[in-house]
């Protein structure tokens, strides 16, 4: 186990030269990497936000699926999604590696996938922790600032209920893969090099959005989650689901690791304004209800359909 | 992947069940946890401190050495160890877990590990991540605030050097069970449950320490981080070493993950205070010296003595 340490202070060791080769990838996006813990300062009158996340190889990803680039930028911007979700201004990222043999010529690779990352948020990479192990694992823990933090329980009966991007990607390509197939290019995209919606989620909560979650479940889970908090009825007409690349609504509302934005407002939004500033569609999927028991109901032309479940890891 | 999610929002799945025993471990010591990411306050005027450590089976124990009690207070004595070195008051943990199915019956307890040290540090634990995986691994992220953090830097010509604690208790209960012995009940201790020296911290800072650093890879490795921030020569006496039930001072410089702190200070510290405030030993080993380059020298009785180099994990 050994904390990230700048070159001035590196040694002869193996673990240094992992370290050396990190730093390297990063450049000027590493900051102040050294002591035992970071330092950072919140601004005042802001809140500190701050989520940790791990990708875990055969869990969520395979060697042969993505580079380790991907493998790497991929990890982090899962991580940042959380800071998305919460409205929060990104200031900082912590990287804990565990890196079997195998994989020690790539940390390079991977390194640079997340500097990547990180740089796209405008986060600088402020330490971590590097250890050996039979796994490949990443847990990036993201630490970031807001005024007024979004939640999951701030859903009002009569919210208009929006989600960003096009559904349905990363589930397909896992299922090619799995499949032995090649996915579509789209789809492919949608899993190795998913975009944190930080900025977006800073435009939806300046235009009054109530609450936000980020679909690293599933939609139909993640409704679920809002759901509950807010104790309200979420009502979906799946026609209005925006599917990537011809799949289907029953796609859009499963699969996971999306990381695109559920929200809430009050009122209807620019959705042509949305596209235009941020490449990617903005749509709306349904409408919160006043509701004795939460609920998350999904509508397909007027006619109530079963929801499926979201993904859960321990299930066997 | 999921986040830690309160029991209002649980679903009927494995995943969920897995989170509900964690939950019932840490009872109030789990605290707001449920949005994608934690909000917490950074006290005005004061800096954020933040750490991540990583504890891998296999690579910082083994299944039949510890509890799995014992697996999960130790990883988190071990990361909140980061914050006493910069002389920072914990303010919250983030867990982030991979649990193998064979570990799957052993969360609560481990979770309750977790939930002790979270309680002795009065940190609530704020968030983190669960998901399967080959290999058992806990990514322990603390945060933490200070007006004057401590960093590694500050050591000045003639500052004295002291450590808590008695040294090289974890290095040798790992001989042990290496070759198939039982350790003795101070060393096993010393591995199994390791203390991070909080209030420690804040009393040596409150007293003028100049630079802390605590030691996770050994007291020789851990001099030379110091010599080679602050760019000073560090003299230490090795006789004067805290050596832990009739180890030798050579155990005591090599012996990593002993979460003691290394202490610079301009004047003597009162040791017999700190030890009836703390019931530890606080030690003078040594002194800091004006160099050209930065180093770390040994003296056994007046002769200068060879230096063994700390663990590296990757080395083989």
């Amino acid at each position: 186990m050994a904390h990230l340490t700048p070159h001035v202070a590196l040694g002869p060791g193996a673990e240094f030269d992992l370290i050396r080769a990190m730093l390297d990838a990063w450049g000027d996006i590493a900051e102040g990497i050294g002591d035992d813990a970071a330092l950072l300062v919140v601004p005042p009158g802001e809140r500190l936000a701050v989520s940790t996340d791990s990708s875990v190889e055969e869990v969520h990803f395979r060697r042969h699926w993505i580079t380790p680039e991907e493998i790497g930028y991929r990890a982090t911007q899962a991580a940042l999604s959380d800071l998305a979700a919460m409205a929060a201004t990104p200031l900082g990222i912590l990287v804990a590696l565990s890196i079997p043999d195998s994989w020690r010529r790539d940390i390079g690779a991977m390194a640079a996938g997340i500097g990547e990352a990180a740089r796209e948020a405008g986060a600088p990479i402020r330490g971590g922790d590097l250890t050996t192990g039979a796994v490949l694992s990443l847990t990036i823990t993201v630490l970031g600032s807001a005024s007024s933090p979004l939640g999951r329980g701030g859903v009002k009966p009569l919210d208009h209920l929006y989600v960003t991007g096009a559904l349905g990607g990363p589930a397909r390509a896992v299922e090619a893969w799995e499949a032995g197939e090649v996915p579509g290019s789209w789809c492919r995209e949608r899993f190795a090099r998913p975009r944190a919606r930080v900025r977006e989620a800073r435009w939806l909560a300046a235009r009054g959005a109530h609450a936000m979650i980020d679909i690293s479940d599933g939609l139909a889970s993640e409704l679920r989650h809002l759901a509950h908090a807010s104790h309200v009825e979420l009502r979906i007409e799946v026609e209005r689901l925006p599917c990537g690349a011809g799949g289907s609504w029953r796609e859009a509302l499963s699969g996971g690791e999306e990381y695109e934005l559920v929200v809430c407002t009050p009122q209807e939004l620019d959705v042509d304004g949305f596209a235009r500033t941020f490449g990617i569609p903005l749509t709306r999927i349904g409408q919160a209800r006043r509701a004795e028991h939460p609920a998350v109901t999904a509508m397909f032309r007027g006619e109530r359909v079963d929801l499926t479940t979201g993904h859960d890891h321990f299930s066997s």
